[in-house]
């Protein structure tokens, strides 16, 4: 396993994740899990399209395969990194796994559900919070998806 | 595939589901997918703790395996029943799918997000709104889990 000792690491990789889903002409999002020392321990893309399936957010998928590798349902101590702000589903899906810190990239203002939207972690009804840091490398993040929406409309 | 004429028998179907989750220790809940002639094209029941994956809820497994079979990202015209209330990472999965019409069993004051809670489908930010049809076998349903909860108190 990999070491990380800084934030900004684990969003390079999962920036590199990104740019995997734009070169399969998916929505460039990609998502790195790390343990309470920083090990890498799941990273994934965006498959909605390859595998024609809703679900399959890069965020769901770091988490199945993170709980897959760690054999616990709980990711406790873990922090996800994630290139866009996270959907309802997949905040809700952050919230289920008990992941403690949430960093993401981008703000989504059409279907973010953290700083945006239905705020997922703000409601009364919400029975885990994890920490958010917001904006980070949000430039990089935010530059490969207005770069795959201007190819998609050309 | 199995034709269904009326909403009963694909909730009768997801009630077995949930049995089935019983039986295996899970929280029991069943969900069922059928297409726009009424042909069931998914079963699915609640694996958290058997997967030990906090996103293998019956609805996302439901989804997955229904997309996986029409080979289509959307279930535009499909029906989702579930035995229980969805929470919110389902209520937004079947936002996500755009499934057309939701019937689920008995309700969740804790985590359901469809007429308690978060309320996913009433949120501005919705994109899609299924038709909800809720308390269909809600007896049975909510039995269910009483009984294992019961029973893990024990």
């Amino acid at each position: 396993m990999k070491t990380i000792t800084n934030n900004n690491y684990p969003m390079e990789i999962a920036i590199k994740e990104a740019k995997k889903a734009f070169l399969k002409n998916e929505i460039p999002v990609g998502a790195v899990i790390t343990d309470e020392k920083g090990n890498l321990i799941a990273k994934a893309f965006n498959q909605v399209e390859t595998k024609k399936d809703p679900t399959a957010h890069a965020e769901i998928q770091a988490i199945k395969k993170a709980t897959l590798k760690t054999k616990n349902k709980y990711l406790k101590n873990c922090n996800i990194y994630v290139t866009l702000e996270p959907c309802s589903m997949c905040a809700s899906a952050i919230q289920n796994a008990r992941i403690k810190r949430l960093y993401f990239g981008c703000y989504d203002e059409q279907r973010g559900a953290v700083t945006n939207g239905v705020k997922i972690f703000n409601q009364q009804y919400c029975n885990h919070k994890p920490e958010i840091y917001d904006g980070i490398r949000e430039s990089d993040c935010n530059s490969l998806l207005k770069k795959f929406f201007k190819k998609l409309r050309t």
